[in-house]
């Protein structure tokens, strides 16, 4: 069914000229072609080719999750409540060095499938072996923005070998799995990339004409370090290396003074929040209300789910809107609908998209979920932006479709095969395990 | 059948003799029988009148929730984002006034289907109206610690009639539905009742055999309110007023000092730690990890879901090892066996319940949870009690028994309607609101 129609919907559009929606929306192959109040007309009902009633159900964009490892789910649970560097050095690392192509294969198919059944249409991944993520963005029909993060801590030469790699792989998959496929160049950090890797890395994303993706001031220990070698603040390094001249999105973002804020707030560089694991790792409270404050897209990301548990960008949503406002004592702080705009539209906004996701409204890609809403915890029905970010989870999500095409129906996969992915998963950590 | 049997069950005990069990668990009425590794005897098997078979279920002591007032879930989603005053004067307040017994009933009944279908077995509740919160209690099949929290801002004969409101419902519930109800006596909070007042109920507590709850230091400014008017903090306060010479069990407690947590400690206060609510209310972080350093048993409630909104207790145990890793520093701080106990055997010690519930333990209640570990997000098989703390949530559990009784079959409600709760909690909203 090219066009097909939902009728006695509840939407939230996050649309700011029509928030809440109560009607119907028609899709029209990969787009949404046209919305209402009240029911549907009759010209929508014969174009339509199926139609999805949408009685208990409660309609919103797909969620973005700016920033991950999804390979990494691989890890999940092997190690937590450790410093820092024993976790990286001690159990992170090792089995990392052990990641072929099939870990990565199955690791992110096992994110895949987390990501779609918790509401998630789009995902920004940066790690290694991409093509093979990439491989299962075509295969599940999710939207992503993916990155070969180079490490610079290294000779010349393998140096180079990577950045070629992450140029060939950006260039290649760019606009791939009918456009659901978008690349990025990514110094993995500034305290692991030497400045000049940096500005090559920079001047290769000139060069394809693609934004940068990077972390950033995740921790204390990282800003002291950079000033010891570098005599300025990261945001600074990264500015004069010209990290900013392109379109930018920095992970975490932790520890930031005033003037970097401003700085960020000026060259447009968007925000990737990871609150759940910027607490898991100890690494502190982001500055996200004055981040907001200042104009900064802040959008979410649940990093990996090694420093996390779980990808559920419910959570993060939940966890922005409370935590600030529990730090700050304002109790105003992160509203509801902001905290659900860092979710979707800020999120689209962060790697380009706005205009394309994060949004139901006509003309734009139809990424969109639907939520169970016959629980207990979506009872009254008071205020379902309220519900949303402070009662919803992810199990919650009924229905998921990308570009107009449904990926999960009544919380069945529709394109990876779950207890497949289970068993593969399990099988390749008990070898990197072994 | 009066004695059944659990097989192929991977088992979380919170016995700290063997917290992780791999074999079976029979239960004999109400409580658990006998438990062991492997395969069940023979002799267990005969005995069966039924079996439950463990695989892809993660079974673990049902979690207890130790701050609430149930019936509130009416609120849900009223009124968010406020400053604390305008919240309650302008929304909670008005709507509260209004409430009948039948509001109390149809909001209590809400609270205690999201309850179960998130793996709450026993919950605290303070409120009014509070036989007909033991109503639901008696037909839920859940267990309880309920109290009439009293609010002393009123002329002499009105504190009276309260006080032996909530006397004779302490007197005439405790015991009741086969033992799951017990009572407490509880002033609503310092700065809500007079110091004679607060006396007269500790009389009373005393008289009765009872423990006592209240709300206690939840606000900064209640701090300084309480220093303005009796010269002392709360903790003092309610020591000189006697109210520590009962067992008793203090909500919240954010705002502490050194010498009130060696106090709380010396006296053997339980505290019932409310993450979320504190977050969502900007009241701050209470000092958890030197709570627990010095000995107090410190558990978890959910408050209401006027300021939460949900009841999924696993939310707070997530957040009880999140956010005090991100606030100290310390990535080791509350552990992820630590949060658990606090949801678990911290929480039952907090009710006088240890050795009755909150473990799984031959001879102690069968109150126990299962959860569907066939989903992504518990995936690789690495460390459940890590998954339990950092990756699941209360969507996740299937089956809830309570003194041996199951009240969840595959997250279906045995003993609650689902259907007519929403319909009645919904029409109750509309004509409080209306």
């Amino acid at each position: 069914m090219n066009r097909w129609l939902i009728e006695n919907a509840t939407m939230i559009t996050m649309d700011p000229a029509k928030p809440v929606l109560e009607g119907w929306l028609s899709v029209d192959g990969s787009k949404i072609a046209a919305m209402g109040a009240g029911s549907a007309p009759e010209e929508e009902k014969r174009q339509a080719g199926g139609t999805v009633n949408g009685d208990g159900l409660l309609f919103m964009p797909g969620l973005i999750n700016t920033h991950g490892h999804a390979a990494m789910s691989l890890l999940r649970g092997l190690a937590d409540d450790l410093k820092l560097q024993e976790w990286l050095e001690n159990h992170m690392w090792p089995m990392e060095a052990k990641f072929t192509g099939d870990d990565v294969y199955w690791g992110t198919s096992l994110a895949a499938a987390e990501m779609i059944l918790s509401g998630t249409t789009t995902f920004v991944d940066m790690y290694d072996h991409m093509d093979r993520v990439a491989e299962v963005v075509e295969q599940s029909g999710m939207r992503a923005s993916l990155t070969r993060g180079v490490i610079g801590l290294c000779p010349p030469d393998v140096q180079t070998a990577k950045l070629n790699e992450a140029i060939s792989f950006a260039r290649d998959w760019h606009g791939k799995a009918d456009g659901r496929i978008q690349t990025m160049m990514s110094p993995h950090a500034p305290y692991t990339c030497p400045p000049d890797y940096i500005e090559r890395i920079v001047a290769a994303a000139h060069e394809l004409g693609l934004p940068l993706h990077t972390h950033m001031s995740e921790t204390a220990a990282e800003v002291a370090q950079n000033l010891k070698d570098y005599g300025v603040r990261p945001v600074e390094h990264l500015d004069r290396l010209g990290l900013f001249s392109r379109p930018s999105l920095v992970a975490h973002a932790v520890h930031l003074n005033d003037e970097e804020i401003a700085i960020l707030a000026e060259r447009g560089v968007a925000v990737s929040h990871n609150p759940v694991s910027n607490l898991k790792l100890a690494s502190g409270v982001a500055r996200v209300p004055e981040l907001l404050r200042a104009g900064v897209a802040v959008s979410l990301g649940t990093d990996s789910a090694a420093s996390n548990n779980n990808l559920d960008l419910f959570e993060e949503i939940r966890l922005a809107a409370l935590l600030h406002k529990g730090v700050s004592g304002d109790p105003t702080a992160v509203p509801a609908a902001e905290a659900l705009r860092m979710g979707t539209v800020y999120g689209a906004k962060s790697i380009g998209l706005d205009g394309v996701t994060g949004m139901l409204k006509p003309g734009m890609r139809a990424d969109l979920i639907a939520l169970d809403i016959r629980k207990p915890h979506f009872v009254p029905a008071t205020d379902y932006m309220s519900h949303l970010v402070y009662s919803a989870s992810g199990a919650d999500v009924a229905h998921v479709w990308v570009d107009g095409k449904q990926l999960l129906k009544n919380r069945e996969l529709l394109t990876l095969d779950a207890e497949k992915i289970r068993f593969e998963a399990q099988r390749a950590f008990g070898r990197l395990k072994g």
